[in-house]
């Protein structure tokens, strides 16, 4: 399936933007009243704000980070959209380890004023259920 | 926000079908070609075949379920639509004990031949970043 060519527009520069460890320009991407699940630390974001502050917080815990997004799926009408893919991330953590892992990720768009923006985000890894943990090495 | 009265019959009849823990009703409402990211086990599960045999497998790990929607929001237009809720899940594991806690759900809707279907699902827990392990005591 075809990706509406604005869309892809706003996604190519997300990446672009994230993988410059970007704050402001990750943060045009996404409508002021995004609601973001992320892969870590709390069950939600509500609001451009609150998920900037925490982007700009996981920026301190992964430096030379690299992003990848892998089968990407959108489909879009009029001005909603929902997509999909899986992201290949690493970086390096505070005691200089490097390491990437795979992860889900799905959006939800909206066309504002004749622009596409990320107006829902979630990130994840899957766990184990017997031992509680994450799972990092989970293959496509 | 309004949700179209079509979605919310969809999302109604897929509660139910969760509750009463019936695997054939629950794939009902899904697009044969589902792409959904679970919160256990793999980062993966294309097609309703692989998928419905997670969920019968889920319910084998999981007896008594609870399934609570909050914060319920879907934003439509022409036959895609996309979503977001927080899921209180409770239920009894294989040593009797009882448990609940809070998953982000995201989907992605598609109309086919008329009738709403779910087309991607994304289930999680955030995980803690020092310790690797998923969290179950978070609070919206």
């Amino acid at each position: 399936m075809t990706i509406d060519p604005a869309i892809s527009s706003l996604l190519d520069g997300w990446l672009q933007a994230v993988r410059a460890s970007d704050a402001s320009a990750i943060a045009s991407h996404y409508s002021p009243d995004v609601v973001a699940f992320d892969a870590i630390q709390q069950l939600q974001f509500r609001g451009i704000e609150a998920y900037i502050a925490h982007w700009q917080y996981c920026m301190t815990q992964c430096s030379e980070p690299t992003f990848e997004m892998h089968e990407l799926h959108v489909e879009s009408a009029g001005d909603v959209a929902f997509g999909h893919y899986l992201a290949l991330c690493g970086g390096t953590n505070e005691k200089g380890e490097r390491g990437q892992s795979w992860m889900r990720a799905s959006i939800g768009l909206r066309r504002e004023q004749g622009q596409w923006k990320i107006a829902h985000e979630h990130f994840s890894a899957p766990f184990d259920m017997a031992s509680g943990a994450a799972i990092f090495d989970a293959q496509p």
